[in-house]
């Protein structure tokens, strides 16, 4: 895991067929509560229309202004990008160009989908130092999160997850402007041919693993793929998806990302809550902390707390799950109270933390 | 998935105690319908007693000339290698020699089993290029394909891959020989130390998400491993062991790879079926497909079918049934027909794929 | 699987807050019959308070000459290191000078912990390299097995699965000093952020393969992490939780770790029994075996053998089950008395291995 929060990363198409085309974007823009997104990604690539493309990048380039600066979290919008096809590529740079021209103060990064081997990265986080560079905006001020969905990149995962730490592979300097490895399990299931017989598709566990640890190895953020079976239909009633879209959150956080993806205000809630510590799990995890704390006053190293031996590798999974839960406090007090009763907040906040 | 039809890769002795003892080579080149492989194997290795191999190469080189040129598929005959045996590789290297000198233009590839780490590959490569230079055929009209079974080719395997692009470590032009990736799990679970308790052996899924991803990223052939217990036996009747090999196959097509190995006509002619789309599966996604482009037309981008976001990204699953049926129905009209009705096959067939 | 014996990798803390500080290090190197790990490894990090190192590095310097010689296996202490906390790392050379200067010649190897990139691994070697050199030992006399804990390592697995050859990153010899790659799933699920909403840890599928794969492919051995969760609790009784950990070793055996982690003697017998073939599983592998040499020699290359098809390749999976057995009755005798009949053990004996 990495110290910064993105339990959800929330796309939203930049305009959609409607009176208002920029609902969506707005909607994102404005939530609250546990809708809000960490990061939100307005969505310049597959989830707007081609016809709708420019007026969605106006729609963009109108609301930033408007609502960025009050926004909780961050906003990442998502360009069009292909390894293999020139012609996205190049909208892509015009696209990061307009955008960081006209919005750069508004903008926390770039998601770029579709990348393709470690050098396809490099090109693509040049782009974004160009346009940082050109107008006049601090240097390493945008981050990039890249889609992890094809072959190639799968291939040099390694390698691309190590420009987090601005090492780029001919050892120019990236300035760690690598934020995030997302994964995008269509586009990727498309490549590999994955079969579909029953619609449920192959979840690819050996590629989250490695997800989750190239982003910790570079401290870097991980998050899940979209789970678009948003609704269900059962005996005549269509209703929410909100059983099978919790179960696959729940894996991707025993796996260790940090965050999920997310469609829908409904899934953003479901995200928060899922990779916020439940209050159960705070309360044993300080408890077992408290407890650990007074046992090595006593000279043991390893102690039995209910049945399970505890030492200092066990201690480091207690106190991620204090970490995160003050850093919610922190940002989003509301969620924590909503939660949390104020005795276990401060049991949690008075716990020291390397 | 690459652009090239392997849904069966069958082995078949060359030689076995018999008095026909080219009967299994032979019933494999005549196979028809869906007992036909994609590739047939004539084996040399393992398949074929120490004391019949030389009987078994006199007949792969009496039976190709004469049933090659029927052949509906393509033919890449296993001979032995081994990277940690030199005598057993220096066998290799004669057998390919005659091979490709008595019956180079009736063979598609070699099949060359235990590769070790990747510059053992590339030695494979090149003796299969000296072969085609010395006996005067076309460059590269002789490929390999390489199972995968020994801990050092795991170690390698992105390496491996990458000589399906013609890139070996060196920098030197392997010409794009290396068609196919195969798992070889009985080896491999020997080489590791796999343990089998009551005789079920250890599925390896990371590697099998390792094969796909690198025969993809670099467009070969991925093939998953045999499976052996041909027969079950249960309450005193014996029986062809349908089910479990079934459930091989399919986790093999979820997980993307092309084909699945046979050891049997029956094998084969299951392979051949679940690697190819069901009729419910082709017909759902033309639909989809079809109702997708009805609603680019009108201005959306990510649209809901039957509760599913589908955007660019899904279209692709969907492109790749209709691709395979298609491509079954030019090679094997008589499979496609006797499982697609012809209104079917034909709005696959006016469905426009990139 | 590598030609080596060790079934069990038990650790015990060097000093624990008791009259007798030194009673659980004694009772280790004075285990007997099942009890007795293959590989002891005396604890002075995590396992031992802070307050009681000192004392513990005592009471191992004093108890080392007295019961080493006569231990069956292998002893390797455990020192303090972390990739990311020089002050730790310099403790443990600290401890690696004191070990090898007053116990060398009773000590088999170092267990290294929170090693990162491949780079502080050949530090690591070095370390012990150049105390060996100090204290006129021979030369590679003191191996090191490093704990795989850390995303770091994890990602450059490969690379320090390769200093097994002696091979460094930068030509250098590391004379092959690398022993073993052991897995620490508590500190590697909280570097990753793995959450564990109802106690149980995510397993880390992937990473057991790999880590498997990687000690094969350079002939060192693997062995998984420790179950933490000695006793369960159920309707007010508490017990050992045998079932758990017995499940958890037969899955390392499955993905063909050589051996497991033990806190505790009834961990270690019950690892040294999994790892262990049992009397059915050896009969039949040796009867196979048997029954495919009768084959052979009448001209059949794979022969079907209660419904499997059995080749070269099934074959070493057989010689593993008798390699085995023969190891454990070579080095314990008590043991394999204890399991197998004499008339087993002699056909086991009799048959040629490779």
């Amino acid at each position: 895991m990495t110290q910064r929060l993105c339990r959800t990363f929330q796309t939203a198409p930049v305009a959609v067929a409607s009176d208002d085309t920029a609902k969506y974007l707005r909607s994102g823009l404005t939530a609250s509560g546990f809708q809000a997104p960490d990061w939100l990604v307005p969505d310049l690539e597959d989830g707007t229309a081609p016809a709708k493309k420019e007026e969605g990048m106006e729609n963009l380039l109108a609301l930033l202004p408007e609502y960025a600066p009050e926004f909780s979290g961050e906003i990442l919008p998502r360009i069009e990008w292909a390894y293999d096809a020139p012609a996205t590529t190049e909208r892509g740079h015009e696209q990061i160009d307009r955008i960081v021209e006209n919005a750069g103060e508004h903008v926390d990064g770039i998601v770029v989908p579709k990348v393709g081997r470690v050098g396809d990265v490099e090109s693509a986080l040049s782009a974004v130092a160009d346009a940082e560079r050109e107008y006049g905006l601090p240097q390493g001020s945008i981050e990039v999160a890249v889609i992890v969905e094809t072959a190639r990149a799968r291939s040099d995962l390694r390698e691309i997850g190590a420009l987090g730490n601005g090492r780029s592979e001919d050892g120019s300097d990236t300035t760690a402007r690598l934020a995030g490895l997302v994964f995008g399990p269509v586009d990727y299931t498309a490549e590999l041919g994955g079969r579909s017989r029953d619609g449920d598709r192959f979840e690819w566990p050996a590629l989250l693993e490695a997800l989750s640890n190239e982003a910790s190895a570079n401290d870097v953020v991980a998050v899940g793929g979209p789970f678009d079976r948003l609704f269900a239909e059962r005996a005549g009633v269509s209703f929410y998806n909100g059983s099978e879209y919790a179960e696959q959150v729940e894996r991707e956080a025993a796996v260790g990302l940090d965050g999920s993806w997310s469609l829908h205000p409904k899934q953003t809630t479901q995200a928060n809550r899922i990779h916020m510590p439940t209050p159960d799990e705070l309360e044993r995890d300080v408890e077992k902390i408290e407890r650990f704390a007074e046992a090595k006053a006593s000279g043991t190293g390893a102690v039995s707390i209910d049945g399970q031996m505890v030492d200092e590798a066990t201690l480091k999974n207690f106190q991620n799950t204090v970490w995160t839960a003050r850093v919610i406090a922190d940002r989003h007090p509301e969620q924590a109270e909503a939660v949390y009763d104020e005795a276990l907040l401060e049991r949690a906040r008075s716990i020291e933390l390397r």
